[in-house]
Order: C-alpha cells, then structure tokens, then sequence
C-alpha cells in the first residue's frame, strides 16, 4: 500500500507514472510481486494499439519514435515507449545518444519512456518486455511503442507480439534488404526508410518494393507502405502516423487483431513455461555437484550431450516442472 | 546393418560419405537413431577444427567456404561444410544460387557439403546442426564450417558453438558494422571484408578498425584480424586461410579451446534439455484440450499469460520431464 492508501495495482491503473515505473522495475528485476501485478492488472489489458519498431542500429529509430511521439501527442493520445537495449559487451554509446532524442517529452505526463536492459537470459528479456507492455497498457496508455534493435529472429520474436510491426531502415541498409529478400526476415507491416535526404533513398525504395513483390499475393492482403522519412526534421512524420492508423484500421475491419493477438498470446504462455522450466533447471544444475561431473564426462568426451540433458532432466524431474507459488520461480 | 555388414556408425567413423549424409538426415529429421548414433560416435569427436561463418546474405560467404575449401584441399585435409538455411516466407532465390558455388567440389571425396533447413522450432535447428557438426567430426573431417545467415543472436548462437567464429562482411555492410559497434553481435575472431575491390572497402576497415578499439584490451588477448578477400577470385584466401590457423594455435596454445569446448558443451547440454522439455510442453498442450480453455481465458483477459503457464505447467509435470527412452521425445 501506498502512502495514499492505495494499492500499486490502483495507482497503476489510475494511469500514475510512478506506479507504472515501479511496475516495470519489479518486472524487469523478475520479482515475484511484479508478475504478481501483471495477474492482477491483466483484465484491464488490451486497449493499446501496441506497435513494434525494429530495424538496424543507426538508421534513427529513437528520433523516428521521439517525432511519432510528438504526433500522437498533437492528437491527444497518451504514448508508452518501451526501448529494449541489447546486452553490449563493451560500449553502449550508440544507444545512449538515441535515449537523448526522447528527452523532450520526459516531462509530459502523457508520454511515458523507459528501455529494459538485455540480461542475456533465454527469451528473459522478451518476457520482461511483454508484461512491460502489458503494464503500459493497463496504465491507459492509447499506443505503446517497443522499440528493439537488430536484425535477427531473436529481435523479431519481440516485436513480433505487437499489433503492427514497423521496420526502420534508412539508405545503406544493405544488409537488411538482403535478410528480407533472403527470408531471414519476416515482412514487417510497414517499412520506413528514414534519412530520406540521402541521394539513394528511392534507389531503396525500388529495391524494397522489388522484396515485396516476391510476396505471393491474396486477394484483400495487407499492402506494406513504404514511408519516407527524414524524422529529425520532422518529415514524413504524418504520413507514418497515418499508415500505422491504416494498418489499423485495416487488421481491426479483417478481424486480423484477435487472431493475431490469440496467437501471440499461445506463444507467449509457451515460452513464459519454456522460460521458467529453463531456469529451474539451470538452478537445479547450480545445486547440483553430481551435474558438474556429467558435464566432466561430456568434455571428456564419455558422454554425449544428448545423453548429459536426459540424465540432468531425469535427475531434475520433480523439481523443474513442480508448481510452486512464485510464477517467476 | 548395411549390406557388408557394417553398422551405420562403422561405416561413418571409416570415413563413408553416404553414411555420414545419412547420419544428418536421421538427426535433421529429429529421429531417435539419429540420436542414438552420436551416442555411439561421440567418443570419436573433438578432433576436426570447427570454423563458424556468420554475416548478411549477400557478402559471398558462400563463395569465401568454396574458396577455402580448395585451399584447404591443396593442404590435403579433408572438408566439412555444413550450411544453415533460415526459414524463408516466400523465396529461397539467394540462397540456392549461393549453395550453386560450391558445386565445383561435388564429386571430390574429401568435400562433404551439407544443407539443413531451420524447422523454426525453438533452438531446434540450432541443436540439430550441433549434432551434424559432430558427426562430420567423427567422419573424420579435417576442418568443418558451419555457416548461418543473419545478423541476430539466433544466427550467433549457432556459430558460437564453434571454435573459432568468423564474421564475413564486404563493403556497405553498414548495418553489420553498426551491430557490432551497438553490441548487438558478439566480437567475432577474425573479421573477412569480401568483394574487396570496391572503392569503400579501406573506409569499411578503418570503421571496423575503430570499432574494435573500443573493447577493452588485455594483454596477451587475441587481436581479430581483419582479411581482406575477392573470393570470386581467390584473391585473400591464403591469408583468411593463415589468420584461421593463427588462431587455432593461439587457442591451442592458451588453453582457450579446452576452455571454450567445455562452455560450449554445458551450453549445448542446457539447450538440449530446454528444447526437449519444450517439445515435451507442445505436445502435451496439443494433446490437451482443457489447454485450449486456459488459452481461451488469457484472450479474453479474464486469466493472465504467467499464471496460465504455470498451470500448463502443473498439469503436465508428469509428462514434461518424465524421462523417456527416446532422447529426441
């Protein structure tokens, strides 16, 4: 309870930043009253146009986000942005001087920023992040922005629980074009191509659009815009607010949002027990000298690892999969 | 038994091709005796050097493994190539016309060219090509690569597993280098530049140069080295070629391999264990309808996502981490 009498669940709910930051600190530390929270938060969930942004470092993602921001807020809606930063073995310069960007809304109670910081655990960070979203929500905000950054699958998978998927690219992004037309990458609803300054913009342009028509197409299909950007200078801002608002639009009319949000959400119940089973059992094997000398047998090489997980996971049958009273156990 | 009377794991510890091909089916295809027979080869494995190649589509590395094939070929050791194809929505074009490159060592016995597609289970492909990587090892391959696409952590994690992990790039591999410098990616071992004739590659070793001064430095440590290559022309090879040595004695010399092998091995261990508890959870919430009414109850909000997965969980321990006579279960 709060000085005020009211639980942090009230406050939240009430739309107070502070609870929600208190909120999604116990979630990012996987406390046990965080998780807690979300269970009691969640009927209030579901209102949010939630929208993933990734795309590679560099091409101005948090301007892009900071000038989207700006327009939301011209129109009266409260903003959430979630930034997941990478884990990063030696510097983290690059990302800091993109949270910056975002700093002039930092007073506007209808803006609430925050990043999540990568700990490197399996799929630890992409459930952090998705009850963050989850907290934003529940807090009123009308839009959450998630922001992550790279051009992978582990990178997709976490914005690949929003409702839209923007992916920022900018003239030079050689290697993304190249992972879209690969397959690497999935097709993202709405691509930006900011720093549309550059001589080469519409030479990208053509490319991507030559990516997107390898797509097979169905009749009544989503058609992925292409918006130019020059987001410091507030270019082309208007025209990205109105294709997320289209693709809205669009996957509410088609009934596409419950779909989409019915198999997110059966993806995430499977990977929020995948993660906990990973973690007992990763604790289990902590606790467990006898798994230290497996593990000599498999360097050794006596053992094969194949063999190794089914003896540890035999070993550790009762207590990986054991209900126990704290979800995060 | 084959019909001279040899059993599959004879005839691929003496070297056999078709065998070791059948070997990797039976492992892609995610079969018991696939497990069973690096049960019965893991005794033999450890020998082979094995080089991880990641980098964008595009950069040639497809062509740079063709390349070093043959110079290592001219050494006269024997080659195992292993390629990890992502899942693709709609074309495989680029990667086809990549693996067309290699074709010139087809029919030569000391080259073994092998393919797997990524199932998009979780860490599914990733232990799968671990397996085909060892069995390569027991079938007597000098040097084996393994070779993924991408620019994430899935795409890392995979080469990670190797001894020494290369990351090719050519000139306007821009988000790459990006990547590296945000600490998406992981500082490789030796860094390729292919298709080196173009006007920017100098400025592209510069950048790279600058971003690997950003590490902390510490005596004695391994200095990635960057090669400059045109594979198309074989020019570079002999020097990417040296700089692989350079940095199998260096390992060798300092204990890292040992080192590196074990926490690869734990790793791979705990990932084999996750992925089959996974696999275990899957069926079993396939294979239970009362499943399907938790996960309509998290759409509708009325029961939260953390709290359905410890559920899930609760009703299936029996079934997840019971031990089971087939490892792949």
């Amino acid at each position: 309870m709060a000085a005020d009498g009211r639980s942090l669940a009230e406050r939240l709910l009430a739309g107070d930043k502070r609870a929600l930051a208190r909120a999604i600190t116990l979630v990012e530390d996987d406390r046990p009253e965080g998780w807690e929270l979300v269970r009691e938060i969640y009927p209030h969930t579901g209102r949010a146009a939630v929208v993933g942004f990734t795309g590679p470092p560099g091409v101005g993602k948090s301007t892009l986000l900071g000038a989207l921001t700006r327009a939301e807020r011209a129109r009266d809606r409260t903003v959430g942005v979630l930034s997941i930063d990478p884990s990063s073995p030696f510097t983290r310069g690059a990302l800091l001087g993109d949270r910056i960007r975002l700093t002039e809304h930092f007073l506007d109670p209808g803006v609430f920023i925050r990043s999540m910081a990568n700990r490197g655990a399996l799929g630890g960070l992409s459930e952090a992040a998705l009850q963050g979203a989850l907290l934003m929500d529940a807090a009123g905000r009308d839009v959450v922005f998630v922001e992550t950054v790279g051009v992978g699958q582990a990178e997709v998978d976490v914005i690949d629980h929003a409702d839209t998927v923007v992916l920022a690219l900018m003239p030079g992004s050689g290697d993304s074009i190249q992972a879209l037309k690969a397959g690497v990458m999935e097709i993202p609803d709405v691509i930006v191509v900011n720093k549309a300054d550059h001589p080469l913009t519409d030479t990208m342009v053509r490319e991507i659009r030559g990516v997107l028509s390898l797509a097979p197409a169905r009749a009544g299909a989503w058609k992925v815009p292409i918006v130019k950007t020059q987001a410091a200078f507030g270019i082309g801002i208007d025209e990205l607010a109105a294709a997320l608002e289209a693709h809205r639009t669009y996957i509410t009319a088609e009934g596409t949002l419950l779909e989409r949000r019915r198999r997110n959400l059966m993806n995430e119940v499977v990977a929020l027990a995948t993660a906990r089973m990973r973690r007992r059992l990763e604790a289990s094997i902590a606790a467990d000298p006898t798994v230290q000398d497996l593990l000599d047998e498999v360097v050794a090489r006596r053992l094969d690892p194949a063999s190794a997980a089914t003896e540890i996971l035999a070993r550790n049958a009762a207590r990986v999969s054991a209900d126990s009273p704290e979800p995060a156990g």
